[in-house]
C-alpha cells in the first residue's frame, strides 16, 4: 500500500483526494473552487477528448466555438432554464481597472460599468440558439450538428477536484433538427455514444436511462443519462443527453420553412460530458497503491525501468530498453523509458503504480544474461519473467487483457452491488451500511421522490431503458408502480 | 470574381470582412467584441492546433490547464505587467443572480459580492507563476515545460473578426528553468517553432526578430516576434516568444535550490499564438474569388463534384467518385464528395472556390466515356483533364505543389515589397502610397520611435535577427545607427 495514501476502505473521500494530489492529476488553485489540471491529469483529459472527438465526428458532428459571455437577459427567455441555471454563476459587471490613487495597486473603474451584465456561461443553449436564429431559415439548413469543447463556470459552494468545481472543462453538443423524430433519435444516438465510450475506453459499465422529471436538465423535455457505480457504493452521473423539444427555438424565435413550405419551430438536443469523467475513472478502478488506468486512456501505457549498479550495466540495459521502446512505439503503444539517476528502482516502481501505468517492464543484469525481462501488470500487480524476444506480442496482448479485466472487475462489482429491493427497511439498511444501486418501485410522483431523498439522501439516478414492465408497489408510498427505477446516493 | 465579395483592390478591409462572413468562417456575436467561430473556421483552427501541438510535444512540452479567473491583486505584483495588461479586462464582481421582484427576469444579487474581484485572464503568467511556487523547490523540479490551450479576454474597443476580438482562443507556453542560458535557448527554440509552422504549414514567409523595448511584452526582458506581410502592405505580428528573466519568479517568490545548494530565483519564458493566425492566413493568400488555403491547413483538401443530367448518370459517376474518394483518403488526403441535388455544379464550383478548397475534381458523362476527370487547382485556377487512372498520384503531387506555390507567391510578394530606405520622404511616400516592409536605420531611442509612429502610423515591427551590422544614419533623427530595423504599418 502506498504509504502516503489514506486507506481506501477507511476514508474513501480522503483516499480520493490524496490520490488526485499525489498522482499529480490536479490541485486546488488560489481561486475558490477552481482547480489547476496538472500535466498528468490533463494528459488523461486529452486521451478522453481525442476518443470522444473521433466518435462525434464519426457520427457527423463538427466543432465550433461560441462566446464565453452570455447577456444576463438571455437566461430569462426560457422560463425553466433560468430557474435551473442562472442563479449561482460568475457575473461580469465592469470592463476596466485603474490605478489606485494611493499608487499601490489597481481598483475597478466605476465609470466602466456594463449596461447589461454578462454571465460566464454555465452552459451555452441560450447564446447558441440566439446564433442559430441567423443560421436556420429552411429545412435545407438542417440538421445542424455542432459540438463545442469549452470551459464553463457554475459557482459551486462545496467543491471537490474533478467531481464538482466552479470552473470545469467539457464538451457540449447542440443540434437542430427539422422533426421531433430526428431530434429524439439524436438524443438516443448520443447517450449511446457516451455509454460506448464509458464501457470501451473508461472500462466503466453504466446504466442508461431516463431522468425523472425533477432531475431533468432545466429546459429539457427529456433527459437521458448514463449512471456509474463507484467503489464506495455511490452513483455518479457520467453523461447526459437532452431532448429539448422546441423550447429553446421558441425562446429565441428560431423557425424554419419545412419541405411543404410551412413555418415551424426547430427541434433541439444538447448533450455533454466533462472533466468529471476523470473523477469517475479514478473512483471506479483505483486501489490503495494508487491509480489503475485502463490502457486505452493511459497517457503512458508501458514504463521501462533499468535495474543497475554501475554505468556499464546501465549502458547495456539501455541498448535493450531503447530497442524495446522503439518496437512497442511502432506498434502504437506509448512507452516511457525512465533512466533517471535521481531515484532508485523501488521508488520508481511505487511511483508508476501510484500513477496507474498499466504495464511495467524491469530489466536488470541477470535479464540481460538470460535474454529475459520482468513484466508487471498494474491491475493485478502480478509479475512474470518472459523471454525478451516475445515482448512486443506479449505486451500488445497484455494491454488488451488489462483493459478487459478492469472492465470485468468493475462490472462484477456493479452486479454484486445492484439490489432488487421491495422493503423500506432493507432500502434504508443497504444505503446506510453498504451502498450500491437499488432497483425499487416508485409511484412516479415528485412528492415521493423528494421524501425518499429527504429521508435517505438517495435519488432516482435514472429509469433504466431496459427496466422491464413489472407491476409492483412503491417502496415508500405503497402505491402501484409499473416498473423499477434505479436509486442510489450519488456524487 | 465572386460577386458577393467586395473587390480586394478597392476596399481591402471590406473584402476581408466579406470573406470571413461569406466563407462561413466566423461572425460577430451579440456580445460586443466576441465572435462566433463557425464550423468551417473552427476546422482550420483544429488543423492549426493539431500541427502546433505536435511540434510542442516534439520539443518536450506537455499541456495543462489553469483557472480562467485571476485575483485582481495578482496584477499588481509585477510592476510592468499591470501597466501593460490589467486595464481593459472583464471583471467578475458577483456570483449570484436572483429573481427580479417584478418576476420578469433576473438581477444581480447585491449580497453576493466577491471580497476580491476576479479578472478574466488576459494572459496567465500571474496565476501560473503563483502555482509554480508550489511545484518548484529544487533544480530537480526543473525545467517545467508547460503549454495551455485556452480562451482569453482583452476588452478591445475596436474589434475585427479573428484579428482583434475581446475573447479569443490561443495557446500560451509558460516554462521555468534553472539557468538564464536555458531560458534564452527556450525563447529562441519557440520563435523558431513558430516560424517553421508559419512557413511550412501556413505557407507564410516571416521575419524573425527582437521587439524594440516599447513593443515588448509587459514584464519581459526580451520579446522575439515573427512578422508577416499582408497583401495590403501592412505587417501582422503572428507570434511572440518572451524571455521573462526572473521577473515573475521574483513577483511570486519562486525560488529553487540549485546543484550547489544555493537558493536562486527561477528563469522564465512565455510564448503564444492565437486565432489571429486565421486572419493572417486569409489576408496573406486569398483573392477576389475567395479563400486560398494551403493544403496542409485546409479542412477539405479535395472536393469531387458530379456533373449529370439524370439519376442514371449520377449513379455511374458516383461509383467512380466514391472509389477515387476512398483511394485518396487511404493516402491521408481529406476529400468531400458533394452530390447534393439542391445546388447546381456552377454554384458548387463558386462555393468551393470561395472556401479555398485546394483541388476540385469534376466528373461528367463524357469523362466516364473517356476515362478522364477534370481537375482544377484553387491557387492558379488552372484546369486540366487527366486520365482517371493517374488521379491518386496526380493529386498527391498537386497538393505538394500548391503548398509550395502559395508559399512562393507570398515570398515573392514579400521580397518585392520590402524596401531599404534611407530618405524620410521616400519612407513616408512608400507608407502612404504602396505599403510594405521598410528596412531603415533607427537611432535606438523610444522618443524617435514614437515620433515616427505619430507622424506615419508605422512602428518598428522587429529588429531582424539576420539584419547585418551596417552603420548608417537614423531615417528620422539622422543620428548614428548600427543596423537597419523593420518598419511597417500593422494590424
Amino acid at each position: 500500500m502506498a504509504k502516503f495514501l489514506t486507506n481506501r476502505d477507511e476514508n474513501y473521500a480522503q483516499w480520493y483526494n490524496d490520490l488526485v494530489i499525489k498522482a499529480e492529476l490536479a490541485e486546488n488553485s488560489v481561486v475558490r473552487g477552481c482547480m489547476v489540471i496538472k500535466p498528468y491529469g490533463f494528459a488523461i483529459w486529452e486521451k478522453i477528448q481525442a476518443a470522444l472527438d473521433r466518435m462525434f465526428k464519426d457520427t457527423g458532428h463538427v466543432n465550433a466555438y461560441f462566446p464565453l459571455f452570455i447577456p444576463k437577459s438571455f437566461f430569462s427567455r426560457e422560463a425553466k432554464h433560468v430557474e435551473g441555471f442562472a442563479k449561482e454563476c460568475a457575473i461580469v459587471t465592469h470592463y476596466r481597472l485603474k490605478n489606485d490613487e494611493t499608487g499601490k495597486g489597481v481598483i475597478v473603474d466605476p465609470t466602466a460599468k456594463l449596461e447589461e451584465e454578462l454571465i460566464i456561461r454555465p452552459t451555452s443553449e441560450t447564446i447558441i440558439w440566439n446564433s442559430y436564429k441567423n443560421w436556420i431559415h429552411s429545412y435545407r439548413d438542417l440538421p445542424i450538428l455542432v459540438n463545442q469543447w469549452a470551459n464553463v463556470v457554475r459557482w459551486e459552494m462545496r467543491t471537490r477536484l474533478f467531481l464538482r468545481t466552479s470552473e470545469f472543462l467539457w464538451q457540449e453538443g447542440h443540434t437542430a433538427h427539422a422533426t421531433m423524430e430526428e431530434a429524439v433519435e439524436e438524443t438516443e444516438r448520443m447517450i449511446n455514444v457516451y455509454s460506448d465510450f464509458a464501457e470501451n475506453f473508461m472500462a466503466l459499465p453504466v446504466v442508461k436511462g431516463y431522468k425523472s422529471e425533477s432531475e431533468r436538465f432545466a429546459g429539457a423535455i427529456d433527459t437521458y443519462a448514463i449512471e456509474a457505480l463507484m467503489q464506495d457504493g455511490k452513483g455518479l452521473q457520467a453523461g447526459t443527453s437532452h431532448f429539448l423539444g422546441q423550447n429553446f427555438a421558441k425562446a429565441f424565435d428560431v423557425q424554419f420553412t419545412d419541405r411543404t413550405g410551412k413555418l415551424d419551430y426547430v427541434w433541439a438536443t444538447s448533450w455533454g460530458v466533462s472533466t468529471r469523467l476523470i473523477g469517475a475513472l479514478i473512483m471506479a478502478h483505483s486501489d490503495n497503491h494508487g491509480l489503475v488506468l485502463p490502457p486505452r486512456l493511459a497517457p503512458i501505457q508501458v514504463v521501462i525501468i533499468p535495474i543497475y549498479k554501475n554505468n556499464s550495466q546501465l549502458e547495456s540495459i539501455s541498448a535493450v530498453a531503447k530497442k524495446i521502446k522503439a518496437d512497442l512505439e511502432s506498434g502504437g503503444i506509448s512507452v516511457k523509458y525512465d533512466d533517471r539517476d535521481t531515484n532508485k528502482p523501488g521508488w520508481k516502481f511505487a511511483d508508476y503504480e501510484l500513477k496507474g501505468v498499466p504495464v511495467r517492464i524491469a530489466i536488470g543484469p541477470r535479464d540481460l544474461e538470460n535474454g529475459t525481462v520482468e513484466i508487471a501488470r498494474r491491475d493485478t500487480l502480478e509479475k512474470e519473467t518472459i523471454p525478451a524476444a516475445t515482448i512486443i506480442d506479449h505486451v500488445s496482448k497484455l494491454l488488451v487483457d488489462i483493459q478487459k479485466n478492469i472492465y470485468m472487475k468493475a462490472s462484477e462489482f456493479k452486479e454484486k452491488n445492484t439490489f432488487n429491493v421491495d422493503k423500506w427497511e432493507e432500502f434504508v439498511n443497504i444505503l446506510d451500511n453498504q451502498g450500491g444501486f437499488i432497483m425499487a418501485h416508485w409511484d412516479g410522483t415528485a412528492a415521493t421522490e423528494e421524501k425518499i431523498k429527504d429521508e435517505t439522501k438517495a435519488t432516482i439516478r435514472c429509469i433504466p431503458f431496459d427496466s422491464p414492465g413489472e407491476p409492483g408497489k412503491c417502496i415508500y408510498s405503497g402505491k402501484p408502480s409499473k416498473r423499477r427505477v434505479l436509486f442510489a446516493r450519488s456524487y
